[in-house]
């Protein structure tokens, strides 16, 4: 039997790559390295990072001052080199059991510590990119100080005003001492200030390429992303999937209230909405009077030759389809129509799109759509899509962090009674 | 009915994208323009390419001296600012009729000029990207001259020295008030020596983004990319379409012909072979004792509920979809399978993986998926695709020029006997 081509994601010749953070410490490398990792994790490479700032905290204890940084000071150096070269160690153990993309944390400042990095990991057959991230702007550093850098572990319980003293005496030690990236280190990618300008040299191949895409497209402005289903749709009250019927009286309601909670949150006229093209969402999107796109991307799974069917019809009519989805969820795709992973690929575009994107967005979709979607903001494992909860008349607030993300859950009813609320299961 | 989202790349918002070219003579840029109007068409965008040059030897004539070019003959200078005027108006209207990418191509050497240009755009609601291309490798721009400029209807019938001789006075013209693109002229990419080096500012959004991956992956190097079907295999004896049968003896024939045919062509052991992960490829490639990649993406069309038919089985036992399929072949999906638009988003990869290739590459493949990558190499509408004619037992060899691609098809047989051998119509 042929390999069914959705799987294609699973490439043929797998990626071996290193990715290395360079920078001074406060440009937002940890920040850069999770966001990588979400994304490459969501788009199916097994991917890990390796945060060297961890292992020194773990090994050397979590209390270090600013002179432990300080590049005259020979036995410090010496530690700060051991916990460094520990982490690659087990990045490379790692990429031993089948690891796709290594990602090494650390600040890599001067040449002669990348060129022992590369050496090593070469000797393993792995390819490196340095990424360095470069700030022009004084006001990004002092914001990333304040937001992340006073809540580790290394300056609990210390005055903020003296963490940061002791913080910038740390970036001094590095600075004294810091190597920009050389044309003659091979592959690297160069971000200056947070995205602004991106250098891109001797970057080849297509995990590296989608990087600089992704990448290109991050930014640190603040805003949130309010997710929701459409309201209760007829089908759903006859327990129908897929099609593309109106509101219900309640889903009218819900929309109303939609409409209430997202002008007291977004007041102004910045709020960018987005619909899928079937007329549930539209509908529920209609009475905010905002700028809204339509998606084909955010439309519902496609159920094929199963559309306007309800489970039980499923189950009866078409008992060999009923038990394959039964059996994997994830990779199960409906006759004629798609599976989750076929959603996930049509939904990167989606996901460059939002990164991209400096206002508050809310985005009005489906269950499957945004089981997907959720699962790239909340760093799920995408196996796991199928089976995340998100219920009608619910909005899902989530509000980028440096490290991650923030999740409210604001339940706008109406109640509906059981037995009348459809969730795709 | 829900719209079927294998259309997804019928964008929500589609674009409306300037890209404007600058850079030097003899850098490049026309090449680089043509290269992405194939690119970005092939993903389905309507794109087209507005060349200057054209536009000046067509209105001013074609046989214009270096003196022309000169920026103290004012006169002249006024002449090359009409047609360039001319153009950008044409570009303008084009976008009136559902234009979605535009790519405007001259020199643009000047920031007046691009400013001018800027504001055209922007007045007609078009977003601008500059994309400038640098030379800082002299010898790139040699071999540029003499592969391209010398054949200009310029200089038809000249001698070359004294063509290569007036064309480097032009461009000393242009270099003499060259200014290049500066930080503050908003969004450009700048192409350092053909891609070695890729610099991005303020590049937001997808089709940009897309952009520069793909341009990171452009190279001039020499090389012939080779395409053939694998060779007969049972089921195409039995005239069964999809499955994954063995080579038939006739197949097994074909393979030896082929190795010998590609020794020979390639004697070096630098030759890259790709094969689908399907065995009739794998066997096809098998003698040729050269670095064999499997890729998931190459394999045949998925024909879902129909593998293992034959054509006349599909419309005695599913007349509806053997219908359906001859209404619209390029945008039929087979039951559970996939339609030639499914399998170009698929074939993306391949497209910027044997961009990226520098070595001559062998792709033992399938009809369907030969005739997606056959549409991108020679710039065919995709929609033609289901009509190429890739026939069993015949190598395409593909060399990209400068300014597209040139084609041979080597028939090695064996020759089939007629009835025997099937062709997925």
């Amino acid at each position: 039997m042929p390999v069914r081509p959705s799987e294609f994601i699973r490439l043929a010749s797998r990626p071996r790559l290193v990715l290395v953070m360079c920078g001074l410490p406060a440009r937002g490398k940890t920040h850069i390295a999770l966001r990588i990792s979400r994304y490459l994790s969501w788009l199916g490479y097994r991917t890990r990072h390796f945060n060297v700032g961890t292992y020194r905290r773990t090994r050397l204890g979590s209390q270090k001052r600013h002179e432990f940084f300080d590049p005259r000071n020979p036995e410090a150096r010496e530690a700060r080199r051991d916990v460094a070269m520990a982490a690659l160690s087990d990045l490379c153990d790692w990429f031993r059991e089948g690891g796709e993309v290594g990602i090494y944390d650390a600040t890599n400042s001067v040449r002669s510590r990348r060129d022992a990095v590369r050496a090593r990991c070469e000797n393993e057959g792995l390819a490196v990119v340095f990424i360095e991230s470069i700030c022009e702007d004084e006001a990004l550093v002092a914001a990333n100080i304040r937001q992340t850098k006073l809540h580790m572990p290394d300056y609990a319980g210390m005055d903020p005003d003296a963490a940061v003293a002791d913080f910038r005496a740390r970036i001094a030690h590095y600075a004294s001492v810091y190597e920009p990236v050389a044309k003659d280190e091979g592959a690297y990618i160069k971000l200056i200030d947070a995205g602004r300008e991106l250098l891109a040299h001797q970057i080849q191949g297509y995990v590296p390429s989608r990087l600089v895409s992704f990448l290109m497209n991050l930014h640190l402005v603040p805003r949130s992303i309010y997710m929701t289903r459409h309201g209760q749709s007829e089908f759903n009250k006859q327990r129908k999937i897929g099609g593309d019927s109106p509101l219900s009286p309640q889903g009218e309601e819900f929309s109303a209230r939609l409409r209430d909670y997202m002008i007291a949150e977004v007041p102004s006229n910045e709020l960018m909405v987005w619909t899928s093209t079937l007329q549930r969402t539209i509908h529920t999107a209609a009475r905010i009077e905002r700028p809204t796109t339509e998606w084909r991307e955010l439309d519902e799974i496609d159920a094929g030759e199963c559309d306007g069917m309800t489970y039980e019809e499923i189950q009866t009519r078409m008992p060999r389809e009923f038990t394959a989805r039964t059996e994997d969820k994830f990779g199960y795709r409906y006759p004629r129509g798609e599976s989750y992973r076929d959603i996930l690929r049509r939904l990167d575009r989606v996901i460059v799109e939002v990164e991209r994107e400096r206002s508050p967005v809310l985005i009005v979709g489906h269950q499957a759509v945004l089981r997907a979607l959720y699962a790239y903001f909340m760093d799920k494992p995408t196996r796991d899509c199928p089976f995340l909860e998100i219920p009608l008349h619910t909005v899902f607030k989530l509000t980028p962090t440096p490290y991650g993300c923030d999740e409210e859950r604001i339940v706008l009813g109406p109640i509906i009674a059981k037995g009348e609320s459809v969730t795709l299961p």
